[in-house]
């Protein structure tokens, strides 16, 4: 056999469990002493110096929650569903300590302020994670003590190629543990009534069906509101022009920094941190290393550098100088707004960009067997979600997905732009 | 000058502002005498022996609030709108009191368990208020006795035929008090999450525009998550089939009643209360009498009748021995069930019935005028909703809406139903 | 064997559980026929038309729910403690059973109004509970189908006389399931925080001891927030003079009613569901017969009454006039007030009374071994909550409790009481 | 006239009012542009890299929030009190200014992990904010353009020396806007129902009376509900003992830099961010710059550096290794931890420290005049709130106040520790 045995797996169990209070599950329930090891991993650990919203907090201030709180959220929901009455039985002891560690350990691969920081240094965190998963590492040392196939298999989840399509779904689909926990922490937490949903009426219709999670007819609705908490929370939240101001603003300073280095900038700032992110050379140890407080810790020394656009934008960042707005009419209106930039000596490669938002409420993948599609058990049999919910009918077939388009420009430039 | 000048108006403000806990809103504030007074009239209180859900509370069973309560939470919105920034100084006083008495009142001509009721007696609840409002009643003495005028106004606003469009759309449109308060009250009370939408950033993205409550476009979304709230509380909780059950039950109790009145029937029960309703003569102090209590002690006297059909119904009305449904797959069905009923001594005339439902998540106007047509602000003017909502008009171009059809029987004849 | 074996009890559960929705416990689980069966008994029914605040809902406006919709708050929290950790393997399925049950028909007993209904017929709730368990009604048809011993064991838990004290401590003691549900439950509705305290933490520090139940010294501060909750619910809502106003009032309509029919009255109303209370030889079935509908039925026939006390009463009762109220400074104000009221023609033992209001947050039985006694095991063995927590020392030995003092009168006097 | 008059304050309403989202006030409304331009400032923008509970993130996980949006949270309580109507007509303008520049302002003293550092650097935060808005700074600099008179009226509030008590009382008092924002905060993001209270009636029942804020009697329960609040937060959160772990060891790690620092010790950490407060020569400036993402990087730095104590301390607080602890039962048991400490290698002076905590729930001043005593209003005139407050009373009179000794040791010696 690959893997441990039952007798490893129960005495793996904490005598006394263990409870975290949580604003949003109430408790987290830790029951087994790997679950334990892994929150206590310098990997997770590092998750507390990481935000959940990356620039959304300087709009919903309240919204300062990281991924570390996210990622525990996400293990309790899996434990959630593996405790269901329709999968308790139907999966190996082994199998539900590989799915929760999975969920627990999804989000470490985010680098500090997420997407701007991957866009800028081709960072993909679902990479990394499984990389910090099965290179040598706090979290892989944990997991292969206890079974030196552990590592494999949690990564496997992750990297949605485990034979069992149910562990994948659990943690990466379209109505996952981890979408399902953000939705509900982030609407909480920034004090937004639009990502509510019903979690515990979605974990009561789930069923199994051919091994795959299915819904009951009688849950459509409750995932209709789930589709539509999303749709909202990212109009309302996620894509807020100030926070994208915010994010834009950093992207400037990461990309900033990259140009510089290229053409040899003699640097101030020891950025031992970020060196193997310029050379692209990064070890799991320097991923382990770069989280928001050393980042936060450059920019404030970025203020004292020659250079006088990094020194610019990173005193905008800390001091909250963002970048205005306003909507982009014509194609046209981004050039000017270049040219009149460049006109009051701001470089528009770092100054004036255009922002593209749109959303897609629901993939549609018919019956094509991707496990991300949402499938309703009807008398007829199974049904992907849209042919049974009206609303995700009409939203798939829309006669276009709301889209915004801004252009972002420095705030000493605001009357000029407006008489454009 | 037809109504009473400011003078009076200020002198009717209670010199101790008096409030109300409530679980919606915190505090119901009562700022005027005659609302005071109007709250403790015989129309208001009667509500509080009708319950706002009807038969609902049989299956959500701590939504077991009556029309009193919501009354109050009408009120308390339409006085919040009228304190806006934008609305504040656009109202005379006189239009304020007049709007906020019609939302108070708005309900106080519903009938007992209200949908079943109205619908065997004809009873038009509109029509009702209009009567309790302009004929001799408790409430009526109380408008008058301030200025003779105020009735008639208050009236009118319920009637839809005021000549200010803001307080009708107050009080009765597609976005209004009545709508706001429900939702979030029903909601709560039920234990469900599906009604919730943000209250307090509707109030803030209203505006006026030619006299007519309009919405900011940055509104748009706020608004569309209470048009699916609206949507999901129907399908979820108002239309759940064993609630419609309860309805129906009652509905058959009531036409048992009037058929038999109709046959000469001697009723053992004294049914004074009932008799004008029979008669069709319904005086308002008539139906200021009938209540919920008063109808639940009738069905307590109907078990002990000799008509078998009527104590058998009474019987399962107050015992929740409520009636079993399936879906109705083909028309042919509902006759081969009826039979079976018939065969089992069960006259399909009150055990059988088939259920439609249907809701229409939105009633499009375009720009005809009509008030009830929700109104967004953009920079090229007014706009219905559905052309600025990607999720309205794609939910009003549905193929179709969802559509319920059941059939009700009684438990007794359950195994035979299944084998059709 | 006396009881029922476990097959018996196995073959009880249902093949798919049930869930109510509920605003307080999220979902009420049923997953035994027998529950089922009770609560569609005509006893529990009965409890959905009676109110579970009595008057309160005069103040707390939205707080209208019912016993019905308490009770089985009671059975779910009972169901979730004999579900943790350190009760389901120490109690037997049978016992189970028996205390789920006594949970959830632990009020059946209530009449209409309770407690001036009680304090005038001289009605005990807990012995009617019993009788109603034991003697011939619908609950007790469903409990001894399944077994004999059944309606037996279920009385003595809920007399207190079971012989295993943990079913009683569940069920009736200073923290118990009863207050826990009412607590959570009267804060919910009537939109107050007072009476919140952490429910889950309470379960989470339960253990056994020498046969008891008694809670983690970690725990401590836990029960005192709950003790805290009580006491404030007590003074914020349950002893609201307005309340209490509604109360008297309510009384004094069934003392009249008594005084007329030992005088031998002759009523118009047909009062055959009160008159077996008026002989006081009241059966289980006449009993099950008298809801609040009933009584408002009766206080709208009143009003037409001959007599004009009762009928003035009845009036004021069905369209809140309620009476009003000051501190009671001196003995001596009584009489003067009674005097006034007789001057202005209104009989002093109908319309005015003094209420006296105090509440022991506390009862100390230290280690008596009286089952009340709220346990804490420390390092040293078991402690009485109060040598443990400094607050409840603290309020069991202050100077002196709390007390308030008043006298209801007619408002018609209000301005000759302010004078004295 | 010493300040601006009422032109200029009006010209400083912003023609659009701006609010933040909030999950505790739902939005905070900012109406001047002083306020707006005091949030964007560099020492308000700090705040937000201050956590708001030092070490409790580590026990009550989704507590992550900062000082920032407690910050704002404080300045909307305080904007409502001016808004009540007992208070809107008694203060001028400009004092109005002063109080919610006060209270928006009054934590930006605080140094990163506040109380650790604090004690180890004799920093004094009240002391340090007050001369942050005397002395040159960004805060300084928006406050004095508006009225040089602005920042020593705003700066004596927070000392406590304004001639007006009432601005005093509404920032720092036993029941002030501060601890108002705190309570509520800290409970909703730890998901604790310990520290609610109700905050609006709280602001329903503030009076003024003789230039002071006091309270009407019938706001007594809801303010010993909030004096609970208040007692149960700090042992159930504040006082957590992994909390107080893990501040100890950042205490520690100060501790050891100091002592190196004082010892000549080469640093390979660039501390310059550091030396200002360990030559005890701070200025405004240094203060600003140093914030908890700075010394997170230095702690990083910290695990590289030669001194084993200050590597060793270093990782353990980044990763999370925190200290074990026992109740210390003996003076003796410290000793002997000690010694044990000792002989595995591990410097007591580092490793081991006793915790006393004990917590006043109430200060009682009596009517000396003292600011910071809640006194309430009734018909015989002013009492402090112990002498109309049973529970209060109770509490200041009880046997002996709540304490906790512990004992807090490396894990490595955790055996040996058990066994004295």
């Amino acid at each position: 056999m690959k893997f441990c045995d039952t007798f490893v797996l129960k005495s793996n169990e904490l005598k006394e469990k263990k409870v975290f209070r949580d604003a949003i599950h109430d408790y987290i329930h830790v029951n087994h002493m790997i679950i334990w090891q892994l929150i206590n991993s310098e990997q997770m650990q590092r998750l507390r110096r990481i935000r959940q919203l990356g620039g959304t907090y300087q709009v919903f201030q309240s919204a300062e929650h990281s991924r570390f709180v996210h990622s525990l959220g996400v293990y309790e929901i899996v434990r959630k569903m593996i405790e269901t009455d329709w999968l308790k039985d139907q999966l190996s002891d082994y199998d539900k300590l590989c799915v929760m560690c999975a969920g627990l350990l999804h989000d470490i691969g985010h680098g500090p302020f997420s997407h701007s920081f991957e866009h800028i240094f081709n960072n993909d965190h679902e990479e990394m994670t499984v990389r910090m998963i099965l290179e040598k590492s706090d979290v892989h040392r944990i997991l292969s003590d206890m079974d030196e196939q552990l590592p494999i298999d949690v990564a496997s989840i992750i990297a949605k190629k485990h034979k069992n399509p149910i562990l994948i779904q659990m943690v990466s689909s379209q109505l996952d543990a981890d979408r399902m926990d953000y939705l509900l922490r982030d609407s909480y937490m920034s004090g937004t009534t639009y990502g509510q949903f019903d979690l515990s009426r979605v974990l009561r219709t789930m069923r199994l069906y051919n091994g795959r999670i299915v819904y009951k007819k009688s849950g459509v609705q409750t995932i209709e509101n789930y589709i539509l908490a999303r749709y909202h929370m990212y109009w309302q939240v996620y894509y807020h022009p100030t926070a994208r101001s915010y994010e834009h603003l950093l992207g400037c300073i990461f990309l900033r920094v990259k140009d510089l280095y290229k053409n040899d900038y003699h640097f101030h700032t020891d950025m031992k941190y970020l060196l193997p992110f310029l050379k692209n050379e990064v070890t799991v140890d320097d991923y382990t290393c770069l989280d928001e407080a050393v980042l936060e810790y450059y920019f404030r020394e970025f203020i004292h550098e020659e250079d006088e656009i990094l020194s610019d934008l990173s005193y905008r960042f800390l001091n909250r100088r963002l970048l205005k707005y306003r909507e982009l009419n014509e194609e046209d209106d981004y050039k000017q707004i270049q040219l009149i930039a460049l006109n009051h000596g701001f470089d528009p490669r770092y100054y004036v960009f255009v922002d593209m938002q749109t959303q897609v409420p629901y993939h549609y993948y018919g019956m094509s067997g991707e496990l991300s599609e949402i499938e309703i058990l009807t008398k007829d049999g199974l049904c992907p979600l849209p042919e049974v919910s009206e609303i995700v009918y009409a939203l798939i077939h829309s006669r276009k997905y709301k889209e915004d388009h801004r252009v972002f420009f420095p705030k000493e430039i605001k009357y000029e732009v407006q008489n454009i």
